[in-house]
């Protein structure tokens, strides 16, 4: 009896997991290949699709199976539970939802996404002002729909982290900005990094990429890499993942870090267990934890000196004539120069946090609190005068520097810093376990990508994030782990006192 | 209340379309992107996706709604019975195969495509044998099933070409092979194309298919190049029009005829009537009239003299260290060089034609006659000595050359030697009409493309194929054009008696 129900269940998953396989892939293409004229024809085909998909996941009939599959649960392959019940949660998110609306919003949200990109290039807010009040005020609903009492910007942010809410956040902020505001004050004299910024082929930075992603140990059969304005990671399933980099031939450190960045993503889905891996749980668990992911990856061990070290000979031969006259700690000081600027993709690892903060403040009094969307470029400009101490020249530079709410993702940022955080607890902990510096230094991260997927990438959707994380910390989150490691990198790094 | 139907019919198509959106762009993703470890996967998703629309098309609801359109002809928009014509036929195509043998076909060809690529790179054609046979087995048996008194290779040739059977082809190529074998013969001579194969940067190379496109009046905006190994067109409807080209450095003219080729389908495309833009009758009629187009824009317009003259200045400004020494007459020549080969996608306009009927006799005899596809390499070497008199030196450059079997398009390659035969025909009546030389000769290919537009393109399928060439020639088709137009240009550019 419940054989078959699992048996039925599982085939309207495979059902589901193509679904998401063709939506997913339009998202790429769109982003990636597609010519902008196309824009309308796929906001059309979305539609017809979510649709779809709206409906099956909605179906009562899959409801039941999933009820009876949750009754049963000791019976059934963990699995299979654990999945079904992620789906009952995801349902209730849905189900109340009017389907008419919830085809609209998808619609919206390509159309948003599409004048976004343009209205960035032109600088123009008031284009993109219509748009992003349509994709607010449908979030505002949707989130009511589904707990009406609850504030709705705590909603939104459980949607991308189980559990976190702005109690924890604030707290979280607070911390970061006590600590750490005083420490980028002190930073006085800046190294030289002009080296960075000599003229690097494109040609041959793409071989950078490609001995970069060897050494995370990305396997190019299952893993592309491609080029776009914004540099991002997608995946259909951890056998076919897609990272992108932007290549800037007069700032080799940009792709450099893009593809580490984006490479750490992938390594994250790469190393889900192949037993879960067709199935909706069968991704990382949520934005902070894939987040804490590329930012480990990219900062703590990208941007450390044994990283550095490792991989200098290999950048000295692709780049013989560019970085001639430097050393390896040289690299090391230069793509760790910390200043407060404007873009946030762009930031250093010590002034990154506060990137955040600013729009952290902002998505909560959009939600919940007295801010119009009219009126983001003041406030964000106000925000970034306040907390980072710098004039946002315009709102390209500025509000429209990121893509993420033209796509309808609120309160999606705090997993950056929340995902950063999580890293500097980690690395305590993966050290006493691992030679973690005497892997690096060899240029094999082989050790930490076999703790981390023992501890954390095989496990996918397994476990709720909280637990994810407290298990493999071994203890309860700490920020100050964070906020201490950055005090001390940076403390040696800029000779504070 | 046939208007009530027509409503529902338009929604059907509106779904319809979105699939084919979504699984096209799959088969576009999977020959340029996709990482080749995800194949498996997306043989899954083809599989459910082609449940779904096996389904969606021989629904019984949908055959009513198409009957009762048919039987109120007179009251409906003439596009939307000319849709459920053809879409009846489509339906009877498919209706009679089991769904399994249908889903299960969708996946064995996505798999034998994969395969194909690698025994191709390895010259093995006993690894791609089985799912060859596979793929011939099933095409026999749905032949069968659909019209079970009928040659199967008739019924294959009828699918890509309305009423196209082998009594006419074997005519076709009769003539061909009559009347241009001897002109081959007689070349002596061969010219000095070395300067093609100079040093040519792809960097620049890709500028120069920037150009072409604008030549043939592509918009960026609604049509992308990239790179493949082997060069194709796709759209997504006509607001999304997919080329590509691949560059090879030492050999200039490949891409550029690649670009000129897949520019012509596009041109095609792009010329659909918006008022069907979207309707699955608003794309190229059949294989041969594309073919006609792609190999017209390549050939007759780009292997003409006032074309070359026409495009010469650029190809100095972008090459000009390799073409200090060549005039335009020089590039005319060259790229008409006409040489027995073994790779049909590399021939010159004048050998092609024996290329196609190499494919043609051994696809005859492989659905009606006793060829056994184990026997096809041998038998493929034996016609490439008898048709072009050369030795084939392995399979790679042999029988596995090309990707159609692979996609199970059997029955395709005929429209090659078609296509070509009508450009030829199509010329002659165009230049009656309008100055197609003097536009040429300024690099003005509006009035040609304005002419096909006019009779030709705007039509999608609204037409017979037939029906719709005959009426743009004026005249039935008659393939002395095609062997005269070719005697007349390379007598004149081999000098021959």
């Amino acid at each position: 009896m419940i054989r078959e129900t699992v048996e039925r269940y599982r085939a309207y998953l495979e059902k589901l997991r193509a679904y998401s396989h063709a939506t997913g892939l339009m998202r790429y293409d769109m982003n990636t290949v597609m010519p902008k004229g196309a824009g309308p024809i796929v906001g059309e085909t979305f539609g017809v699709l979510s649709e779809v998909v709206y409906d099956m996941v909605t179906a009562p009939e899959v409801d039941a199976m999933q009820q009876e599959i949750l009754a049963h649960r000791d019976e059934v392959d963990p699995a299979i539970v654990r999945t079904a019940e992620l789906a009952a949660e995801e349902r209730a998110r849905i189900a109340c939802i009017p389907k008419a609306e919830y085809v609209q919003y998808t619609v919206d949200q390509t159309t948003a996404d599409q004048v976004w990109h343009e209205a960035k290039l032109k600088s123009d807010f008031q284009m993109f002002l219509p748009h992003l009040e349509k994709l607010i005020a449908a979030k505002k609903r949707f989130a009511k729909l589904y707990k009406p009492d609850a504030p709705v910007y705590d909603t939104l942010l459980d949607a991308y982290e189980k559990g976190l809410n702005t109690v924890t956040l604030d707290a979280f902020f607070q911390t970061v900005r006590e600590r750490l505001v005083p420490v980028i004050a002190k930073i006085q004299k800046q190294p030289d990094i002009s080296f960075l910024h000599r003229f690097y082929p494109i040609a041959d930075q793409r071989r950078f990429s490609d001995y970069l992603m060897d050494v995370l140990g990305l396997d190019k059969n299952h893993c592309a890499i491609g080029e776009t304005e914004h540099p991002f990671t997608t995946e259909f399933t951890k056998y076919d993942v897609r990272i992108t980099t932007h290549y800037h031939e007069d700032a080799v450190e940009l792709s450099m870090y893009s593809v580490i960045h984006e490479g750490g993503h992938a390594t994250y889905e790469r190393n889900i267990a192949d037993g879960i891996a067709k199935l909706p749980i069968g991704k990382g668990v949520s934005m902070s934890v894939h987040e804490g992911q590329s930012r480990f990856f990219e900062n703590i061990i990208g941007r450390s000196e044994p990283f550095i070290e490792a991989i200098f000979p290999k950048m000295r031969e692709l780049f013989p004539a560019q970085l001639s006259d430097v050393a390896a700690h040289d690299v090391y000081v230069a793509v760790n120069k910390a200043e407060p600027s404007f873009i946030r993709t762009e930031a250093d690892e010590l002034t990154y946090a506060l990137h955040v903060m600013v729009r952290y403040e902002l998505e909560k009094r959009l939600f919940d609190g007295d801010l119009e969307a009219k009126d983001l470029p003041k406030e964000w400009n106000r925000l970034y005068k306040e907390y980072l101490g710098v004039d946002v020249p315009d709102d390209r530079r500025g509000v429209l520097q990121d893509s993420h709410w033209a796509s309808g993702l609120f309160g999606y940022f705090p997993s950056y810093a929340l995902g950063s955080a999580y890293g500097a607890q980690l690395i305590k902990r993966i050290e006493k376990e691992v030679d973690v510096w005497g892997s690096v230094r060899k240029g094999d991260l082989k050790p930490v990508v076999a703790w981390l997927t023992e501890h954390i990438y095989r496990f996918g959707c397994m476990k709720d994030p909280s637990v994810l994380m407290e298990e493999a910390f071994g203890a309860p989150f700490d920020p100050t782990y964070y906020t201490d490691y950055l005090t001390k990198k940076y403390s040696a790094l800029y000779h504070l006192a």
